[in-house]
């Protein structure tokens, strides 16, 4: 019998759990020392504490995790998303000791963590990319002249980048003479690498991602988009399927160039390509490619009815994706709600404790994916996301109201989250008209 | 804005009353003295007290429901299932207080109440019925007759019967001798009705059952059919849809056979016709309908993707079903388990009492339709069933391996439920093998 160690904590272990029990496939749980009460702990088949509640001594410990997989002779890992998912190195340690990693290969996720180079690599695959330098800057001059091609404004961005670290704006030559070295200096210190590139600033855009799924050999399925242009500091709130901003025009036409460009890269296992969307350009600009599952997988899995952990699985197991693209077919529309908890009135400070109240509004159309339970205390150490409630409807305004009403029946209590903000969100005039870009909660005023 | 008075409670009326809010229409919930903890009446947007906790004093109290209809200015009255909702007078007393009674008219429901009607006018109108005796059997010479005709063995039934009440089985003349007495008295002292008649007895059979919507003017559509043959002495417990033992043919042949009839009978809103299926036959034999919602009907919902509470209140407001039969498609396999507080190693009698942990299994592909909470004491008045668990996959397969793992993860205690037994049903191996009758439970002497 086949067996899988999920390197992962979480709502996304004790899902990934679940589809290993449904295919009848072993599973084994590692966790640290702060999670031995967590629910993944609870249904895997067998669970090993690896290290301290800190993630660099449990969850982003290699060897330990390794040893963990040959000790339980577990056949494959896999990575869940955060953590270790898309460090080059985790996957290729994977399989030199003898294990499938479940994604794709490490020069694949190395290829992709390398933003300019994801950009080269997506540009020449057909995808359309947000202007900008051709690789690397090597000056301010070179910034400069992209500027000039592009027109300001625009980002000057790190190669090794993420969460806005060495990213600066400018809008003139000014700005760059002032922003070069600040922006180059705080790579260095940030990701200890200080290679720059430069991209045209794309303003008020949608996030809108294509999920796919390769089987390594030039195979490739998209499960079409999500709009999870609800964000807050760049962190996704509200994600939903299908984008309805997108004409069916626009939709295939995306959908199907980033199926045709997966399948060029012989790309592995389930990824997301991520876009800016310009409504009134009706323009796509690729931003990045994650190589993992993500959080927000379940929409598309509620529109499809594909179960994408269990494609992961047959790609890494089997080698096959186990649908073809006919197979895919969109139905409904599906909203999730991340809940975090999280202090909305202290700047979103993490907010742990104990859950002495719990209760998910349920029924009909509602799916809700956590690993928390009444009497759970949420550690201090991970990241703050306890669930995630997923309403579908007939249509977007259904799945709103779904949405509204599924929350303001759920109850966590007396731990803060960010229930109320989100009730408040799935009620706003402006996200009903579907009338928002990515800077909608700050631009309003929602939050502080 | 329309409002609708649920003369129900438990899971059902928290059912209707979300579907009722994602219609923006008002819910008024009435509740007894032993319910105003209870869930339909924190989510309904108004709730009267009705009287004292029994049932007669409240839930079948129709003057009392009928005040609280008038004071709340509710355009329409839902009866849910059980309580009044198959009580012609109920539905009577309703429509001439001016409201809009969710069901149809008191007539269909007298008819279809009156077994030996009901299998008159099924007949009539093309459905399958169980040979016996045409109409009411006035001797023991009837008796003899009809038994000359279909053969023995024989069923002899009230005709106002439920419950195994007045029914009593023959297997040769001596039987019907010593028997008619007795089947008369207790139909008398049961139902003050000693009308009998006569059916052959159906061994060896599956219950199957069909869902229905009519638009009272001849219009009608079917929802397929579910299978509902684990049962202990008549309760349902395990419900499933589509009903796998059938092949294609046969369920289009049952499915459409019925719909023409529910339109012959110029049926309005939702109900159930129920039939013993014999494999080994192939044939089918009307037991009776239900003029209601019926507790199983999620399982047709998850299949077929319509909101069966929501086209029972367009029927009841507009006359219109709102889809075709061609709008409606099977797709999967859902699986229902019924959760009872109720103690199967004490001949399962009721268990009520106080949850003081409850953790429901989550995630894709499961719906829970429940009104308890963590705290709620289940007060000793009413039925024992406290929560549905309902399970999809691809197939049958899929949805029990889903639903032993669901079960698995929940819990709910300390009270006592059937949570074991229904874990236990699905892995029998004879449920994996679809090799079963209505009588499986007994027979297996899974319980004494």
């Amino acid at each position: 019998m086949r067996k899988v160690l999920i390197a992962n904590r979480g709502e996304i272990a004790v899902r990934i759990i679940r589809s290993l029990k449904e295919l009848n496939i072993q599973s084994v749980a590692i966790y640290s020392a702060g999670d031995k009460d967590s629910m993944h702990v609870a249904l895997a088949d067998e669970a090993y504490c690896i290290g301290g509640p800190k993630s660099a001594d449990s969850y982003l410990n290699i060897d330990r995790i390794l040893q963990a997989a040959i000790v339980s002779k577990a056949d494959a890992v896999h990575p869940g998303y955060g953590f270790l998912s898309e460090t080059p190195e985790f996957a290729r340690r994977v399989e030199e000791a003898g294990l499938i990693f479940i994604g794709p290969d490490a020069d694949t996720i190395s290829k992709m963590g390398d933003k300019a180079m994801a950009r080269a690599t997506m540009d020449e695959a057909g995808v359309p990319v947000i202007p900008g330098s051709d690789g690397v800057v090597e000056s301010i001059e070179d910034v400069k002249k992209v500027a000039q091609e592009v027109s300001y404004p625009i980002v000057i961005k790190a190669v090794s980048g993420g969460g806005g670290k060495g990213m600066r704006f400018a809008f003139n030559d000014d700005d760059v003479d002032k922003l070069y070295k600040e922006a180059k200096k705080e790579a260095k210190s940030s990701f200890n690498d200080e290679r720059l590139y430069v991209e045209k600033y794309i303003p008020k855009a949608r996030h809108i991602e294509i999920q796919v799924i390769g089987d390594g050999k030039g195979g490739a399925v998209h499960l079409f988009e999500r709009d999870c242009s609800i964000q807050r500091n760049n962190q996704k709130l509200l994600e939903e399927a299908p984008a309805t901003i997108l004409s069916e025009q626009e939709r295939l036409n995306i959908t199907e160039t980033t199926r045709v460009a997966i399948g060029k890269l012989n790309y592995r296992g389930a990824g997301t390509i991520e876009y800016l969307y310009v409504p009134h350009e009706k323009r796509f600009y690729f931003i990045e490619m994650n190589t993992r599952v993500q959080v927000e997988h379940t929409v598309s899995e509620e529109v499809t009815g594909i179960d994408i952990i269990k494609a992961q699985l047959r790609v890494a197991f089997d080698g096959e994706i186990g649908f073809s693209q006919d197979d895919v077919q969109l139905k409904g529309h599906a909203i999730e709600a991340r809940i975090n908890a999280e202090d909305p009135e202290n700047n979103f400070l993490p907010a742990p404790g104990k859950i002495e109240r719990l209760h998910f509004g349920l029924g009909r159309n509602v799916r809700v994916d956590t690993h928390i339970y009444n009497g759970y205390v949420i550690p201090p150490f991970y990241d703050s996301m306890i669930a995630k409630i997923i309403v579908t409807g007939e249509d977007r305004t259904e799945a709103l109201n779904k949405l509204e009403l599924v929350l303001g029946e759920t109850v966590i209590e007396p731990i803060k989250t960010n229930l109320d903000l989100q009730y408040f969100l799935v009620r706003h005039p402006k996200v009903h008209s579907n009338d928002y870009d990515i800077k909608f909660i700050h631009t309003e005023h929602i939050i502080d």
